[in-house]
């Protein structure tokens, strides 16, 4: 199977398990339902479950063991996509194309939804795990991992926002990036490797492996703000310029971060080839480099 | 002991627990972790870890098995705090005699700083019950009732937002408290009885017990609201009021609001007078009845 095609099975896999989180009852709080799965279906990627499912089967066929964390790992991602974009934090109007959540359903629903998101990801993992016949470690360490995730994840939002419109160092910046993209897609990884019961030395490598593509992510993120198609990307670019946001792009110029990107995606190259079933995440990285949105 | 020394017991118990979860680590995001410590150390009433103990203590003494879920459920009661005050949903500026949080540390950091507290209670509670010798199914019961309370406190919270300022039908004035006052408060309950390992019958006695004070405990707020002491309570009175929200008191009047609360007080202390060691639970009713914050 050709790249493309995997990609598009894989999200195809993990959009069947999301519509099972759904809740279409006719309840009194039908629209924060609505609201949640107005961004959570709302066309993403699925670039973190796909990277979880990818390397597990590096090692294992049956990736349905990774289900439960991928779905929870989606919830949670599109869950930070709502409250990012909120008023009080990034006051961004579109996302995918489409009015933000809480330009179509209100900023009380907006960061409720998110709460209810987050939430319900550990709702779900609860009920699943308990289901599953998964060595109980694996289910600890991948929990930890997620938690652990999240957390990184929510302290670099808060660098973002907290330095907004300061010079800051280069330090910094890699530690903004780190946690704030970089810390789920690296976490999704993890998983991914700890479920399939890989060895710390597998582990070690394919940490490295996430953060350069976590890395190569935001760059290509950063450089798309200042080059990209809005027709493609379904936002507005020069968002981060307006805002004074710190960026790769404003720190070391579009050509310098350009060769950082192509530097960083090499890196996880070198790694991913070492590993006879590689050839589908050597692909992502190449894939993520050269994205047009 | 009296009530009051025993209330205070729990509660300096709780705190001490809640300490261990704070971040004093001077790291880039401390400002972050000062806004978490701020909120969750407040001086809240404690009351949800309080309940959770105090049931667990009809059965069995060692009241260091449900720590990990008592400091969780605090934790996850004070992120719902900090978005419901937030300038998207209820937009107060004091709490417990304080500046709300996003008053304190701006908007975009309170938004974060709940994210953070919803997180790190499970993040927590992942890690301590790891630790623990509860027996498993009761660690997995424990944790469902936990998540869903949540998801049931965060869809009161939405009705709350939604239908304020409309007059809204008896039915859905009880949907609206029952779970975003009583979702918790009676997990708690729950939770400390299933650690205990409670028949099923007593689990819903002592389900209709948390029932009862949860609306207890909102009717109260509601008529707080209307005659509290604004030094005793640490906000302004009125708020209800001038935000048009639907109240026990703007739906049945000052007189039968008090008439129902004595009720619903009756209806808990009548269970609880039925357990041995239910005292403490039976003061409490009243404690809840007659608070003056």
């Amino acid at each position: 199977m050709n790249f493309k095609d995997e990609l598009i099975k894989y999200a195809g896999i993990i959009n069947t398990e999301l519509e099972k989180v759904l809740i279409k009852d006719d309840v009194i709080e039908k629209k924060l339902n609505d609201s949640v799965e107005y961004s959570l279906m709302a066309g993403g990627k699925r670039l973190r479950p796909v990277l979880m499912m990818a390397t597990y089967k590096l090692f294992k066929e049956d990736i349905d063991k990774v289900f439960p964390f991928a779905v929870s790992m989606e919830m949670i991602h599109n869950f930070s996509l709502i409250h990012d974009d909120l008023p009080g934090i990034d006051d961004d109007d579109f996302r995918h194309g489409k009015p933000t959540n809480h330009k179509a359903f209100g900023e009380a629903t907006a960061i409720l939804a998110g709460d209810s998101l987050l939430n319900r990801a550990y709702l779900n993992l609860g009920l699943e795990l308990a289901k599953s016949d998964i060595d109980r470690d694996l289910k600890i360490r991948s929990f930890n991992e997620l938690s652990n995730g999240v957390d990184r994840m929510i302290i670099g939002e808060y660098v973002d926002t907290e330095f907004e419109g300061q010079k800051i160092s280069s330090d910094y910046l890699e530690y903004m990036h780190k946690n704030k993209t970089g810390a789920l897609i690296k976490a999704s990884i993890r998983i991914g490797a700890i479920l399939a019961g890989a060895s710390e030395e597998d582990l070690e490598k394919l940490s490295i492996y996430g953060e350069n593509i976590g890395l190569a992510f935001q760059i290509k993120d950063d450089i798309l703000d200042i080059v990209g198609d809005e027709t493609i990307l379904g936002k507005p670019v020069g968002n981060d310029v307006e805002k004074h946001k710190s960026t790769f792009v404003s720190k070391y110029g579009l050509e310098e971060s350009q060769r950082i990107l192509e530097n960083v995606t090499k890196e996880a190259i070198d790694i991913i080839e070492n590993y006879p079933n590689g050839e589908f995440l050597k692909e992502l990285a190449i894939y993520i480099k050269d994205r047009k949105k």
